[in-house]
């Protein structure tokens, strides 16, 4: 029989498939695990969040960053409303670009504890600079394939 | 004498050449193999669906994906009509994206026995986000040719 | 003499040149204008803003978008500061695309009353739908130079 | 004061913002209509469903489509979430291109009784041919800018 | 004294030259080769044939590719037109996408004896999914130079 | 005879050809006329200077644009290196993004009494947010030909 | 009988088919204009001399273009070969970039005496800033097609 | 029933369908037409030929081209193995760009009678200067649809 | 001193220089080499001659190639004018694809003995078919530094 | 205290900051060097001259070409004004293609003592050949990251 999709048992405890409030601080979000159906099996998950914003630690000033985030999944994957969320609740928060994107990446490997994660941040220029940022941690297991990011170098005009 | 194309004794057992009812679920979705007419020989074939869709296992909403499968095949080929159906009897199923890629990877493992096969799963953003999957099982043989799938990253607006 | 640039009575009022406040909705937002310094002049001013991003009325749910601003003024500029702090004030303000967009568009027009007014509102995707908007006020002098705006239409993956 | 977004007397009687059951046929799906915020203006809305799927009438073939949708509205607005309700209803929805892309444009039409309004259905090929339908209803009022729908032409393989 | 070109005794028993029936079946194709000409020198010869039509096995249907045969020669070389004429007879010719390209590289492979051989078949979608097929046989000599063949990845519409 | 290029009467009271202190103020620099050689003719001269910055009046932040200017000359030319200089002399200069394009526009036109004269400025994004500024003056005169500027939208980053 | 091509009576005073001197000024360099052999007929040539180089009339320093010409003959055709030295003859030539540009043009339209003709000079940028000289003369007649010139703006770095 | 192909009365006096002595001069190229079976209509046709090849008239070298034209039939429509053939008598004539192209397009104009042709000439460059020839004749019917040429202008090196 | 270039003993037995009677078989072209200027120095010399044009040795029909030449050179530079007159030498003349584009790499590598070279002869299709050559001849020298020749694959319409 | 820029004993012997005679001959050029400031460090710098001129060694006809010089620094950094004055200083002289290219190579590398170097020569076509030039000395350093010069090929015209 096939799985069909109903709010079920499964759901118990997640964000998706609730209605939730949105979480106002990256503390308040919850970052949902769900077993990985393919604990097994050596794989890469890609997320792109092109929608990310945060505001300046020390001015309050909104900003803007396009997001990817890579992973090869242990016990546990990353739910993706939960990431949403998670993404959403930097909407009022401050902390600098690199602190940002690292954290973000720090936050995700301590919850579900990936074999090898990496983030990309590329923000939206500040007084006509962006910055890109580039972290990783643990160990890409041997045999896995894995794309460039691909994301264009900023150009600003003309 | 050349094969003249009718409804043979080729076709026993196939979906090909015969109106099939649609499959609901993944599971009465029949992969139909064949025997591999060039059995002796290492090949690559590549498989682009642009069409998937499916359900989310939680809320039941629609999903999209573009998916391209890459394998080299051992005894068997899988047969492309009965792939559609499997692809299309996902528009009721639900499941995760990470499982509903890999597993698309595993069934048509298991059932066509590749020498090598990979899955990148490419799919449409959900709350402005979206997942791409990358798995692969076997071992190229040596001296296979196989070339990048070369889906372009996704921007967003502007 | 050179105009130097410092705080001067010329900023009197404006918030641009000081610490402001980040105004949290758009009615605490005050948009600046200052005295078109060519206003005998018939020209036309285009802001891009993509960086824009606003509250679903009904779920909360943050919105984002690309917006394309292009205006003959008439006795007034916009000053492009405010327009910043105004476009960041909708951060946590619910409102409808449309009714986001054209009302940009107003309130700037009601602001500045400019000889003539377009605005562009391409959003991002939402359940996999991203909204256009497109709105204009006022008549176009004669003999004015307007280029397009260029946004490219939207097209999911692969 | 800003309008807070929550969930509020506006929107009784939508489905955005509550738990919505999936529509299986496009009968039982609701197209909401909300009152348009800016009603005494002229205006164009444009939607980009590349999400679109419905099934062959003949032999329950999965159909995939990519809809733009262009509209000045009157007195309504096309809710975007029962857009997507609507648009998923097709899901299993049995009907050619040509019906399904002008049953659409008539259905918004009159339901939220556009001033005008127009649709694009780009089909993804079935048999090597991909259709395109191309209406328009209604009377665009002057002085309204609406740009190119802008999609590509299909071409093929090499 | 330059070579004249004329019909000669060079062309007897080929087909290039003269008025040719087309051939209904591969079978009845005649591939000629015609004594390499540089016998004593490793280098690559490329056919492109974006033309390629054959049937479904099945079910007689129509299917289209553009082939990519990159070989070595050695004692011979493929003569193009009776390639051209070989090409054409799978116009009415039933096989399976895989078949059908390894076949042809196959049949030139026994009848040209390369040192080494590839084809790359990209097939127009049927049921909405293209099929590639990459194979190679023999071994490249040492030394050689073969670009890559380049042909764009499979995206539908929109 | 030729016309041997050399420090001649031809360069009296020109900057051109001379070394020449750097201005520091827009009014401290001096914009050159040479004679229109072909005065007796209507043409079109294009200058691109990608490379303007000035301060924003009140902050003294620095900004940048990329100018485009074209104009009908009619007695006189303006001489490219006091351009040069001119454009350079904003370095230290506060004005608004519009008054300064529209100023430049002014002061070339009030020195070398064009024909007809446009400029547009596209300014890199301060606050996240470009400015782009078309001005003309005067009047095209008839039978002209006068390309497109072509200078591509702004879009962030992703 | 076809007109087969040798040194022949129709190039006396030609300087094509000779070993010509390098002329080292514009004024030295001789323009050949033959008749037009469809001179009952309004079609257009377009030139294209991407090797354009002068000196600074002042700085002596070395300039350089890229010229696109366009002309309607009458009686006369301009033959390449004389332009190509003609165009050569301005590498020790000291001139403006607009005159250069105008000069050029009117040099042509006096010895070929064309019903229509265009020039566009794009000069590489000195300083920083390019300058385009656009200039046509004549009345291009009615009904001619005419392709843009086409060549992109500049822009710098980034 | 239907019209099955064959060497018929229908191809009486055409070289299409026979062998063929190729011709040596333009003058011996015959052009054959054949009756418009949608006369009632009008239609633009297009060839490119981009293997053109002919003599400087004057010294002999070969030339080479790229030849678009576009025709609106008549009661004629041009047959297009005998433009190959008319295409290919030019390898050992001798004359101008400009009249080759022209005499081409007043030729297949005189044979077919269209009610309207235009000729794009893109020579390769000789001396670093190519030539473009562009010739109408007729009257485009009204509301005729035809895509620019969009031959890419050429641009030398770097 | 500077080498003022002029016609010197160093042009004695070179074509180059002198009018030349165009060869009309590749056996009577003369291949002309130079001293290497730079002898002690291993480095790449890329010549492209997209004029090619020859006969099938067949049937006489009009041949086109586009030929890329790679070289390191020894003692010996290929002076380029007597390349061109040796590539225009095969108008005329019959010969397979293949042996053309190897023999045209045997014959410069015999006269100029290089270290190494290549040549890739990118033919235009014949039947819809087009033929590339690919060619080297011994070693490339360590550490040398060899772009791609970049030429696009052949892809027909659409 | 921060370093202000003023003419300094740091530019004692530099042509930089200076008027300049322009040199006649490469020998008469002087190459500048300045003490690399980041000596300890492995990077690239890429100079790119696309205004290059020279004669022809033999018939003094002008050439062209487009230049591409990338290296890694040891001691020295070579001044940029002095090289575009060397640059200019080949306007008489003359020398073959590939002697040009590779001794401004040499006369670089020996005046600066990179711990690399390359240059690209992109010379424009004559007689519808262009050359390019590819010459490296040195040992790239073990981990440098050195992009492409990606100048596109050259292919005629269509
Ligand atoms: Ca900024
Ligand atoms: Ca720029
Ligand atoms: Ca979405
Ligand atoms: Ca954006
Ligand atoms: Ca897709
Ligand atoms: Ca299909
Ligand atoms: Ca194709
Ligand atoms: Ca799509
Ligand atoms: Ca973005
Ligand atoms: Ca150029
Ligand atoms: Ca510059
Ligand atoms: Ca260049
Ligand atoms: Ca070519
Ligand atoms: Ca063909
Ligand atoms: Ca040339
Ligand atoms: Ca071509």
């Amino acid at each position: 029989m096939s799985k069909t999709p109903r709010k079920s048992s499964k759901s118990e405890g997640l964000q998706l498939g609730r209605a939730v409030e949105w979480p106002d601080t990256p503390e308040r979000a919850k970052l949902d695990r769900v077993p990985n159906p393919q604990a097994d099996t050596n794989y890469v998950v890609r997320f792109t969040a092109p929608e990310f914003t945060s505001l300046c630690p020390i001015t309050g000033q909104p900003d803007f960053a396009h997001l990817v985030i890579d992973y090869v999944p242990g016990q546990w994957l990353l739910e993706s409303k939960s990431l949403k969320l998670y993404v959403a609740s930097f909407r009022n928060h401050g902390a600098f670009h690199e602190d940002c994107t690292v954290a973000i990446g720090k936050r995700i490997s301590s919850e579900i504890k990936p074999k090898w994660l990496r983030i990309g941040g590329y923000w939206y220029p500040r007084g006509g600079i962006p910055i890109d940022v580039f972290w990783q941690t643990g160990r890409l297991p041997k045999g896995m394939w894995v794309p460039e990011q691909g994301v264009a170098p900023y150009r600003g005009r003309g």
